[in-house]
């Protein structure tokens, strides 16, 4: 039995769920809230200017959980594989600039009239092998998310923790490990059993909540519930991490288009409640 | 290497896909286009009358090489729970008046409030122990559809054929045994191996392709892609199904809000046409 937490000290609200917030209007209601992390997103960054970001969220005492998003590693063809790498090595930089030792990717999914998932996913792995160092060496880790198997031809075609794992397992826990967030692996009765075998490994590098609630919208990406108003069981979930050994930040990322409708402040607050209740 | 199939003889057309067809225009299209076998759904049957189904399949010497679809056995309620049971002993008789051998299950999602998905599968367990011996006697196999794991919350809680085989292995293969859909588990590199596995005992009961294409529609039910135009190698999963012993009908099970727009008989033509040059 999981204890309910008492603060939200490992609490950390993920960008994309409060996007409609300015950067400095979310790092300020952190404050107000008392949120003491965020994850953050690259595109919104850059237009901050990701110098001016990380000396704003440094100067508020916010911790930088994560980096979303690198990945996309599945083009087949030579430029744009050069391209992705490129792109990731910019989004290490970043990451070391904003002080934040993980950046999460999203591996990418089927090249245009490609049937060939076993293909994709050795060309992550390749990508691997050439952006795992380069991360290591500037204390950077990459942390593979599986995505839920409905985005496994568009988007990522590493649908289980398993699969992560048969991946970030070729390579050092401290260039390659694994996101382990509640909304993609919840329906898997394999996922407790793969989460034990990442944290036997030190490989669960950030762990991240979002419910499960249907109907899906179109394409989608866009309906991740509120914690709480899904079939997922987030304190039987954190128990399974922490029993892995995972003590760390607790990330919470939706992308819900009604969430994104309403004040960006009140759907913090909500959330860090929510976070208390459920999490 | 799968060799290409050279005639229809194992195309069986899943009534669903072309449901904008009556029963009779569905029969006499399937013997004008050579289409030996149909998989039939309860409900277009009953508004038709069983007997009367039978008689028609049957004089046109069609083989029914599935009845859609027995299930929903997750509720808690004791009510509900005997009249679902009541439910699938019906529909087991109907399998037999329309001589069919399978039935196939869709197992049902999480009761309202409920996160507790080990629970619901317990739950089919306990139907099946009910059900399978009085579909035995019959001489009809129920087959335990995994679908998507888009679906565990509203739909079914099996989710691969790794959990459809733990639940039927509890019981003979003449009771119990697995639908392999290629859209529900093509993004699974765990399920050739758990085809091998169901082939071995006997249990892979019917075998039905859809395609897997994008963006998905609101709700995720009506977007099964016509054979071809998405990102699975059905020749690939057939040859899955052969290694493992399974030389039975292949039936094509689309849900597809464009399709049935179009005139039925050109879908069916149409799909004939995309099972030799896919599957």
């Amino acid at each position: 039995m999981t204890e309910p937490l008492t603060d939200l000290n490992r609490f950390s609200i993920n960008q994309m769920t409060v996007k409609q917030l300015t950067l400095p209007e979310l790092v300020s209601a952190c404050v107000e809230l008392g949120v003491p992390g965020v994850g953050l997103w690259r595109e919104p960054v850059q237009q901050y200017g990701v110098e001016a970001a990380a000396k704003l969220v440094r100067d508020a005492g916010l911790t930088v959980t994560t980096l979303c998003r690198g990945g996309f590693f599945t083009a087949i063809d030579p430029g744009e594989r050069a391209a992705a790498l490129a792109d990731n090595r910019a989004a290490i930089d970043e990451a070391v600039t904003l002080g934040t030792d993980t950046l999460v990717l999203v591996s990418g999914g089927l090249p245009a009239g490609s049937k060939d998932l076993h293909g994709a996913r050795e060309r992550i792995a390749d990508a691997l092998a050439v952006l795992g160092p380069y991360a290591a060496e500037q204390g950077v880790r990459l942390a593979i998310e599986p995505l839920h198997p409905m985005f496994a031809s568009d988007r990522c075609v590493v649908s289980t923790l398993a699969q992560a794992l048969d991946i970030a397992e070729r390579f050092p826990a401290e260039q390659v490990g694994v996101t382990v967030d509640t909304y993609h692996i919840w329906w898997d009765d394999q996922a407790p059993a793969q989460i034990a075998r990442a944290g036997a490994a030190g490989r669960i590098h950030t762990f991240q909540l979002a419910d499960w609630t249907t109907p899906l919208p179109e394409g989608v990406l866009n309906g991740r519930g509120q914690i709480g108003d899904g079939a997922i069981d987030m304190r039987e979930w954190r128990g399974y991490v922490e029993a892995a050994g995972y003590t760390g930040p607790i990330e919470v990322e939706l992308f819900n288009d009604g969430l994104w409708a309403r004040d960006g402040k009140e759907v913090l607050a909500e959330t860090a409640e929510r976070f208390m209740r459920y999490a």
